[in-house]
């Protein structure tokens, strides 16, 4: 199993990372955080725990149309239960079910656990050990054997928990993980624990699985790394259980830029303050403004003495290039490729575009501006295209809304609780209204906006609604606060997406509406002018 | 100056972390963090910058009215300008102008800023830095010297760093403190760098100040005090420039707890979580609820088998008992939490409630039907509370809605997108209608709710949402997917949270809306009865 890079690196957020408080994945979430953690080209995605959470096989089972470049999907499950063959535990064959070429087995190296919490005695517990690695090898499977609790329990019964990984490596396991469960580990312990494992099992492949409830992952990742360990485990934006796990953001440019050690394809690392955000987003959380290398602050320079020696010499209050990240100096959100990947999106419409072309120039002015407002273009291409084309003069509106009233009451006459809308349009001088009862508010608009438009523009009767996101933009303010709206549209052939912000949901999403529908209506008619 | 404490603390909020992005105080909020912090016992308080702001002054001169019992107040300023004697420097009369008894000065330690932002040459920095002392002793002060950049000088120029120290030493500070200003140093590094001073100052007071920006501040703190530091700098949040300072609400507790270290008066690490959220809320933030020992997720058990663990054994799966720091253990009701977690929960309300009670049963039973139709409790105790009241049969309504309306509509007579709403409520046999506007339709309802429910229960009067959160379940059917609101509300004393879940968004956050009233209506009531 010889890594192309230095250290491979295992995102759990679709697993660890699910346990964190507040975080709910549907099955598409989970697909589209696997299409992120790929992009960025982590080595391993721990995907779910299907024998705990059988919604997780539905997920391996959609997962290979994703087509991933990077990365290897693994499930995760435990040892066998006690006194049960392998094969017949149903656990382990849920496990199997994924059919993943890899599997990540926990078992217990902390003699309380298996005194306490398992209640087996301790040699039953090596023996769960050996028997559930021996049966998935047997069944084909790289396994990756997580000590549970490995320093804990190191510290309490020193050579139980090295007789576990002894029992692990003799039965066949290819990847034997140490993990901080609880999170209250020191540095110097793990770096020791890391050399006491080494010494046991000379040459074996050795992980690290860290949590911060002491506020040192990233520190107790490092010091395994520097002690031998060639895997390092975390989830991207640092959810997990508690205070979380090692923030692979953190870390990744920590070992890349500090350590000079590979841990992604070349040329990735720059996505990764991008695709943090992406994964963030998808989890409906906010990264921390003050998170290393990728927040909105991490460049931020607020004291003018701070900022007086940025423009003397950079080097003299920032430790690296914020453009090594993809992050900028000051706080600038979407603008996180700064001009040129404003340039580089904007060429899609108009290919003479350049970084120093006016209306690049004028563009970053204006999302500046409209960021500062709430808005956020990231998860947003169509909105960003209708951006480009109004300030390169190639737009013209190709219907407005006169007027619309949405209502919602409770009781009516036929349900529980009822929305209707009526919308008024106007295309050139013709004018149509149309009226629609929706689950919801929102609903009800999207269905009289179309039903209005579609006797000007029949194409539309192809295109739905496939996802609908609402973000509070600042919670303090509560009922009163923004919110942004992020639209998936399809026809059938292709999706886009589109975001409206305003105090008002109904207004941010009918912003959001008349964007994808403008959006589809351009294409489709340049399409027909150049056919 | 033969401390009491293994390790002094010097907080910086008032200093380093009020350069925080987004951070503002007043001096009334100046004065209340200082309260806070004394009443925590830090030995230390670096409590503004009179030099460069002169506002600071008027915190020093109101700050005796504090009477404070464990913390000395310190002024910070920089060495004298180039060629300029320290009696004539400007900066340096108003920093004796605070009047404290002990100054902070900060010198460049780093060649780079000598030469390219101070641009003076690099014996004129060590005059600087020796005079500027020699002055302030000579004024009766005691002088604590930043040694700026310190570990980048020493990477840098190795002789030249240390030379600072050396000139710092003789000038006559009674304490050095090492910067990783940058926050980009490694814990290797910074140890290192801890003994080459201890070996040019042998038995000299070293301290250490630790930045955020690679995640590893606790680290290198601690490192640094393994080393032989004896003072270690920070901000109880982690305010601070970029990523922050060293968090000191995630580092005392690793002192204190971990390594038997005191740097607080005895019996006050309980109080460390309270006063974390007190100071963060005088700077109008939140705390990160990942925080180390006092965010309020640090300790929540969300999977099953850790809440089953943790009711075996304490220690299997918390590193610390949260009582230490005054937090508190959370069970988070979820589908993958189990009985054992809604037994301990629902014992708030009924203590003689068990695992195998049959209103656990029900309540796990209906919890599944529930979160199946898109509900989650794990962030909405107050709406758990209330379902455990209804399985008990302790449930009452106190109030019913008898019909809303809720309109948006665009345009209007007056603003470009208006909502408003009316509601009709039925508390026993009467009956009130009222009627609100509001920015968007949720906040119109709201109002609308709550104006109507005034008449029969005053208190109401004195809740307010804090916080309201949208989540869109199943994004794949777009805008007639269900929607889950959360609400976070308070009277001013404490906070609660509630749910809603709904294809309409309007029901959704009425749920929310209605639970939460009920709540406060209850333990309102309750209080009232028991008194």
């Amino acid at each position: 199993m010889k890594s192309k890079f230095d250290i491979e690196i295992l995102d759990t957020t679709l697993r660890d990372g699910a346990q964190g408080e507040g975080i709910v994945f549907s099955v598409q979430d989970k697909l589209d955080i696997a299409q992120a953690l790929d992009e960025l080209g982590v080595a391993w995605i721990e995907a779910g725990n299907p024998g705990s959470n059988p919604k997780d096989l539905e997920f391996f089972r959609l997962a290979p149309s994703l087509k991933l470049k990077n990365a290897k999907l693994c499930a995760f499950g435990s040892t066998r239960k006690k006194g049960v063959n392998p094969s017949a535990d149903s656990q382990l064959r849920s496990l199997l079910g994924a059919e993943t070429e890899t599997v990540v087995i926990f078992g217990k190296s902390w003699d309380l656990h298996v005194k306490e919490i398992l209640r087996v005695d301790l040699q039953e517990n090596l023996s769960m050990i050996a028997e559930t690695i021996a049966y998935m090898k047997a069944e084909g499977r790289r396994v990756f054997y997580d000590a549970e609790h490995f320093f804990d329990g190191l510290a309490d019964n020193h050579d139980y928990a090295l007789a576990t990984i002894k029992t692990a490596a003799d039965a066949g396991a290819d990847l034997i993980v140490l993990c901080d469960t609880n999170g209250g580990a020191f540095p110097g312990a793990v770096a020791a624990g890391v050399k006491d494992v080494k010494k046991l099992v000379p040459g074996f492949p050795l992980g690290i699985h860290a949590h911060n409830d002491s506020g040192l992952a990233i520190a107790n990742t490092i010091c395994a790394l520097q002690a031998g360990c060639v895997h390092a485990q975390g989830t991207l934006v640092g959810f997990g259980e508690r205070c979380g796990n090692t923030a692979l953001a953190a870390l990744i440019p920590n070992l890349e830029i500090k350590m000079k050690l590979s841990c992604l394809p070349e040329g990735n690392l720059p996505r990764i303050s991008e695709l943090t955000r992406r994964v963030a987003e998808i989890a409906n959380v906010s990264i921390s403004d003050d998170m290393p290398y990728v927040g909105s602050h991490a460049f931020s320079h607020k004291a003018g003495m701070h900022a007086d020696g940025i423009l003397k010499a950079r080097r003299s209050f920032e430790h690296i290039d914020p453009a090594a990240v993809g992050n900028e100096r000051n706080f600038l959100v979407s603008e996180i490729g700064g001009r040129s990947a404003i340039a580089e999106r904007a060429k899609i419409i108009e290919s003479t575009i350049t970084k120093e072309h006016p209306v690049t120039v004028a563009l970053s002015e204006k999302l500046k501006s409209l960021e500062a407002e709430g808005w956020a273009f990231e998860g947003a291409d169509a909105s960003f295209e209708l951006l480009v084309r109004r300030e390169l003069g190639r737009y013209k509106p190709l219907f407005r809304i006169a007027a619309y009233r949405v209502m919602s009451e409770h009781p009516t006459g036929e349900t529980l609780a009822c929305s209707h809308a009526w919308v008024k349009v106007l295309v050139e001088d013709k004018c149509e209204i149309a009226a629609a009862e929706g689950e919801g508010p929102v609903n009800a608009l999207d269905g009289a906006l179309r039903r209005a438009l579609m006797r000007f523009y029949p194409m539309l009767s192809k295109v739905r609604l496939e996802d609908y996101k609402v973000r509070v933009i600042d919670g303090k303010e509560a009922t009163a606060a923004r919110v942004r709206v992020l639209i998936q549209s399809t026809d059938g052939k292709r999706s886009w997406n589109t975001v409206g912000v305003s105090a008002d949901i109904i207004d941010a999403s009918r912003a959001a509406l008349v964007d994808s529908i403008e959006y589809k209506l351009i294409a489709d008619l340049e399409l027909k002018e150049n056919s």
